[in-house]
């Protein structure tokens, strides 16, 4: 169902769940770096997630997936809610005004209009490779773009605290569930899938420790094939196995490294 | 604040939010036992959780202690958000529909009254030593008893999910996170504190590798006391180291058993 915005701003719960939101926190890998896609909407100086409304006839997660894909142009994105926001206060930004979204919007709105009353969000996460996609925002979006974890715009709302979570779950998520397949070459070295880790983690591993324990879990199996990356020097390259990979992703397993 | 029954079914978003609950899964342990909290509401069969309302001034932590305690006499549980529960027919069960609620109530309702709308509900869970507790139920329920987590009874809605749910983020967070401060008496033995965690994990562990690891963790400490349970066996005691412990839960580590 698709709904015009002079309709959801004026009419909202009719169409969507009020006083409920979903954020979106999409964090890219690319060579040993960690992003985060934000956008900022016109008219306003400090970044937010992407996020948005859950229609009356979809899921949570639907809504979530709908979201990214309109806001950003990503689709297919394997997203993973972590924890829910709510605190009455957490959505009253001096940044954001009903007064300045109306003038934004021009159109009139009150002090109590449902789009500025206590919303709780649930937020999800995702993880995915940043050189492949091309963020694209919808028309009242001034930029979409990616920014260093470590080096974050100031934002809107709680949303800050909202990237700390999700950081968090995926740290924590990612001793018990595989990751890499979205983010690797089919075919990788294990000083890729290391380098991976280790950002991710923002922690060193002992390499060969590492890739023995990464073995021994079965998601990952060694070719018979070396890549030439200079002189005298050609890794064995490894691929996921992708029945113990989606075995582990739906079972889970302790990776201790 | 305190809402007359009454007011909040007539008028409840003027005092919660819509289409939002709490639902507590309250695990309890005892002996080598883990059970739920239950709860029956007159004039059906099905059990469910002990659950609830946001009130507009109060965050949904505090509504899902509120509730809690309100609705089985248990204060000052520690409470988790593990997940968040929303799809549009989720809360639909012929079991509880308007019109038997209205017949309950004495009152008129209509099938779109706000209460059998489409509800988000948000999972926490809480783990407590359950001989220690005496649950009593609001004036509105018939039962609030606990279960056997291997043999739980029929549940309304998807409650049978959000306890599936919340064991398995429990036993995720267990490998991470500290537990066992309010379920073990103060001083305890180490075959003890191993039998809690393979009742909440459901699997064995080497007893001597368990203790092994524990230990190097930090959060248990050795005391120079035995406890006498019988000709020549006398185990040392162990207690909760709380600066370590504290630190854990704040942090979190990893537990490889």
């Amino acid at each position: 169902m698709k709904i015009e915005i002079k309709d959801l701003i004026q009419d909202g719960p009719k169409y969507v769940l009020p006083n409920i939101s979903v954020d979106s926190v999409i964090f890219g890998y690319h060579e040993k770096e960690l992003k985060v896609l934000l956008q900022r909407p016109q008219g306003i100086s400090k970044w937010m997630l992407p996020g948005g409304y859950v229609h009356r006839d979809e899921t949570i997660k639907q809504a979530a997936e709908r979201v990214v894909k309109n806001r950003t142009g990503l689709d297919r994105l394997f997203l993973n809610q972590f924890q829910s926001f709510g605190t009455p206060t957490r959505t009253k930004d001096s940044e954001l005004t009903p007064a300045l979204f109306a003038e934004i919007n021009q159109m009139e709105l009150d002090e109590n209009h449902w789009m500025f009353d206590y919303f709780v969000s649930i937020g999800f996460y995702s993880l995915t490779e940043f050189s492949k996609v091309v963020p694209s925002g919808e028309f009242y979006l001034e930029e979409c773009t990616w920014w260093n974890i470590g080096d974050l715009p100031s934002l809107l709302y709680d949303h800050q605290e909202i990237i700390e979570a999700a950081l968090k779950a995926l740290r924590l998520h990612i001793y018990h569930y595989p990751i890499g397949y979205e983010l690797l070459p089919e075919k990788f070295t294990l000083p890729e899938i290391h380098s991976l880790y280790e950002t991710i983690l923002d922690k060193t591993f002992d390499s060969r420790n590492f890739g023995k324990k990464l073995i021994a879990t079965g998601i990952i199996k060694k070719l018979d094939e070396r890549r030439n990356i200079g002189a005298h020097r050609a890794p064995f390259l490894y691929v996921f196995d992708m029945e113990n990979y989606n075995q582990a992703l739906e079972n889970g397993y302790a990776l201790f490294v």
